[in-house]
């Protein structure tokens, strides 16, 4: 049995908070000798066992790698370490409260008060808890860069040692970028929050003036009590239909813009491209609000208003002797817009399993596509059908609408039937034959010219 | 500070498509240089910035290796630049548009046009898109075969430096295999697809002519409106335990086959095989279809057909001034049934959860049998409780039975009761302890021989 | 074209079982060359193709790697091959069947038996089925330690070429460790499982006292009946609820005593890092607790004794000649209490959802703590809403005590008030700020003082 082996490498590391501590363990387990660098080396109370404390001059010495895990504000003991720092990888871990705090970034701030030293910015993405909890979970992956290609070299070797996956994002120039990283709040999701917030406020408003505010103000009755579940029943189903078709118009419009341009190979307008990125996010939040719908519809018979209606019907129905006569379109028509709801609910569900990170990771490109997008208009179909089935021949009625407002659903209509009937143009065979030779790479004759050469002549791989 | 470090490594794109863009987006984020080989080396519009592009002649020659993404229909420019590409990597991205379109792989046929060159096979599994959304969501492996181990080596650095995984698949033999992966479409869910449709049909045409037709031809009252709710909530709920029963039929046919043969040293028939390989996808559409048997079923009081149906009991009751008497015995029934139905729709959406593939990875292999086999069982059990209690004694009532149709739900219980019988068996002390013994590798004494040698006297690692 | 290069490696692998066949599978897919050692080397059935068998003498010749894949009790014939196996890595596999089978680790009793070859140990959490799945699924770690630096880095790099991630743990000390991963049987679900059966165990006896109990011993009145799903739809959402507050309840204790402390720099007792580690576990058994009370509460209106009851209620005001007066009030208790209930329940979904490994991996710190804190609050804020309406008034009730015990409801909301009324203390201005300062490091002054020296002059990175 040998002894522990004698090309043990020594770490570094400048700091001894809650990172450099986690680090730190992380490090000894992976057979590292660590050395920790602090204004007082006697005190190493909470240290990871078997790690070294050292001053801050000692410290550097034995190690090529040191990591600077020390809030920028106090990078000001530094400047004057350059004699023991020179030619080493300074390894700048620093994350900021806020973003655009400092001009430049902190890894460059370091690389202009050490220019000695490498400077590589590296686990700025990693949470100290992330590090601790370790094993089988934490398979995360560390952001690097940096200048010096053997520097970036070194921190790469010490990242797959801890296991971790290291990807190189080039040069310090991008520090800027990483630093902000831990800092965003959901960008993706911004835009999507947004116009849901929008659509549910403005239907909302849409139909307390035309349930409640009509009620109120013609029929003379109190009818807020609606709010809680009768109109919250109609706004998010209303809101998660639009949303749903909003997850499909921009791919319809893109095709048209593509059909009118006669190649692939030009630029989106900026607000499609940003429109088509945040697709997934605005079919989650139509999904969100779908289950909404769906646990409000499910309370119904239990509540209080519910059963005192019923109870008045029944009354009613007695009182005046009649017999309850059976309709059958009716019953047709109530179980087949409860079907089709239930139908699209479930394969909407579905295409939010699927949108799972480790799920979309295991489909490739063409499973992914079949799900995403055939499965999607199946499901937009039946949700639509779901809408016009639950009104059916209302809108001819003038009761359904009041202060000539028509009745929500009807107003949820709107966008996916126009997302429907442009689908339904798109894949006529003649548009869909053209469509489809264009994303190989064809170009309209009169078009490619304008890239100067007839690139067409050469498809090129998807 | 010091200047972006000389070592740095040049790379070659052979077409500027949008898989080759991606790539090249992502090689010069990880430091690289890189130069794209183009017939039209003044058309750059598009490229990412920092690229430089030059003719196929002149791309190359920094280079050691030269992505070829380009279609294989392309590859007749590639022979002529033979004196260029000897000894370098050329590796083959492309995909073709159907299975079995070429006789020997695009790896192969690049690797006859240009004998000069290593080719090496990767990175066909991956997509533009994926590429391009990068950060920390694209967590996928690249695959790579090839028959010179250098080259290899050098791809899979490239892998690395972008984060991604490389996984060696072997000779360049292999590449006809991982051209076919992008193109699979479910390949483990088609035979469960095909079950599960198979059922559907035969379930519903089952109740088709035992509900509705009897109806008609009987009772002379058209009930087809029962389709959309009542027969599909006869027809899901049926699948959907007959489906779950199968997942766990397998494995008990497999016990029972190698209790008989005394070894766990032989193949299974081959039908048991792929029946073994697809029970999660079994398992999951008996999920969905449980789903859907679970809406339909809370749906039931917000149906008109119901609503109506009530309304004429209450009013038959007052008319015939009778007091509903309480039946304890149908209240226990009804809450007993409709409880097990909730805790074994509970514990399989549990189950459902964790063969997720984030969850599953996350578990070692002993919580993996101990959820998908025990609580797996307990599921079965519970459901098949539900619907024994739902039945209750109406199997001994001759109006259950039309034109001598049992009803749906006793058809449903005959795979499930089969199953757990032979479970029971299974878990007697006898053969479960003979059974562990054969699974860690004993044999019975007078099968071994078939193997030539006493294997079983060396038990071996599971 | 090139042959196979001839620098290719060759592995052994003592052993042909499950693990060793699977494992030879994989590498001959990687590209190397695989040699198994065997007692019968003639015996080579099932053996993947391409592998040589020879005698254990002979097997480990050509190779650096040796795969030792045989149990623990059959390394006996493993001293006699020292000669052999001199300066070779030998890699122990192997894993018991329980828990402190041994008292060394089987690693470390290998090293005993052939100390001139260096042991790693690695591969024993990945399973022979995980092996042979491959592709694009298991992304599992592979965890490896030992001694020898040199002998782990070969070890790493055939994990590399199988497509794996490696994670060095140290030295072979850590061993026993790695052994007993395996055979862990979720150890964090331990301490919140046995919270919940104590909960849940509790109430229900509660409940069965004070509904059932009360009925037939004051009323007599037979309500067994009601345990299926009146009772357990009181249990679970009072464990539910309970259990979502016991999650933010560590967190206010760990901010009340950092506060009384003046700094973070001293260890919380035992039981509160306990309690707080298990947070995620009580939160997802809270939510399993929630959906059954969700579905539970939902199928209310199929019941029998429901149907019952409401029949009951009709006749009674029919025969009375009753109109049925609708009460405002009660429509809004109604529909008020139900849309805090969806409203939570959806919400608690999305911190579910949240807390799957592929998606909490891919938010940022400050993402993950945005959902888990400020909209675990959010939840537990409108689920103890929830609970409150549902009450109403009936507290000051007399008849809402029987045997003078509270309704469940009552008891469910006394820890979730206690959680709400200390964070409502917590986020008063003046303690906020001291808390956010102690957390980036600052400590009170007359604390400090404990740790020696005055580290609070420098705060550290988080």
């Amino acid at each position: 049995m040998t002894a522990l082996n004698s090309k043990q490498e020594t770490v570094c590391i400048f700091g001894t908070g809650d990172f450099g501590r986690s680090l730190g363990l992380r490090l000894l387990q992976a057979g590292y000798e660590v050395v920790y660098g602090s204004r007082n080396p006697n005190n190493s109370a909470l240290l990871p066992k078997g790690a070294k404390v050292m001053s801050y001059e000692e410290a550097p010495q034995r190690a090529n790698v040191i990591f600077v895990a020390v809030h920028r504000k106090n990078y000001d003991f530094l400047p004057s370490l350059r004699p023991v720092l020179e030619g080493k990888v300074l390894v700048d871990v620093s994350n900021n409260l806020k973003r655009h705090e400092y001009t430049e970034s902190n890894a460059e701030y370091l690389s202009m008060l050490v220019p000695v030293a490498h400077v590589v910015k590296a686990f700025n993405t990693i949470s100290a808890w992330s590090l601790q909890s370790g094993g089988l979970d934490a398979n995360r992956q560390v952001l690097i860069c940096g200048n010096n290609v053997d520097a970036k070299q070194a921190v790469v070797d010490i990242t797959h040692s801890l296991g971790l996956t290291a990807v190189d994002r080039g040069s310090l120039r991008v520090a800027s970028e990483l630093e902000d990283l831990p800092l965003q709040l959901f960008p993706l999701w911004r835009l999507p929050l947004r116009i849901s917030a929008g659509l549910l406020g403005a239907v909302f408003l849409y139909v307390l003036i035309r349930d409640v505010g009509y009620a109120g103000a013609v029929e003379k009755k109190d009818k807020s009590f609606r709010i809680m579940i009768s109109l919250a029943n109609k706004v998010f189903p209303t809101v998660a239909l639009v949303m749903l078709a909003l997850c499909y118009l921009p791919g319809i419009i893109a095709a048209f813009v593509q059909l009118y341009n006669g190649t692939k190979y030009r630029r989106f307008p900026d607000w499609l491209d940003r429109w088509m990125l945040c697709r997934k996010q605005l079919g989650l939040l139509a999904l969100a609000f779908a289950l909404l719908h769906v646990l409000y519809t499910l309370v119904i018979p239990i509540r209080y208003f519910v059963f005192h209606k019923r109870a008045n019907i029944y009354i009613s129905l007695i009182k005046e002797n009649k017999t309850y006569e059976f309709n059958d379109m009716w019953a047709w028509r109530s179980d087949s817009y409860l079907s089709m709801g239930i139908l699209g609910f479930a394969l909407f569900v579905l295409l939010g399993i699927t949108s799972l990170p480790s799920v979309s990771n295991a489909l490739n490109w063409r499973e992914f596509r079949f799900i995403q997008s055939k499965l999607g208009y199946l499901t937009l179909l039946l949700c639509t059908a779901h809408a016009f089935l639950y009104g059916w021949d209302s809108f001819l009625n003038a009761s359904a609408y009041k202060w000539w407002m028509p009745s929500s659903y009807m107003l949820a209509l709107v966008v996916p039937c126009v997302v429907l009937v442009l689908k339904t143009i798109l894949i006529l065979p003649c548009l869909d034959r053209t469509l489809t030779r264009i994303r190989q790479g064809w170009e309209k004759p009169g078009k490619a010219g304008m890239h100067k050469n007839a690139k067409s002549s050469q498809p090129l791989i998807l």
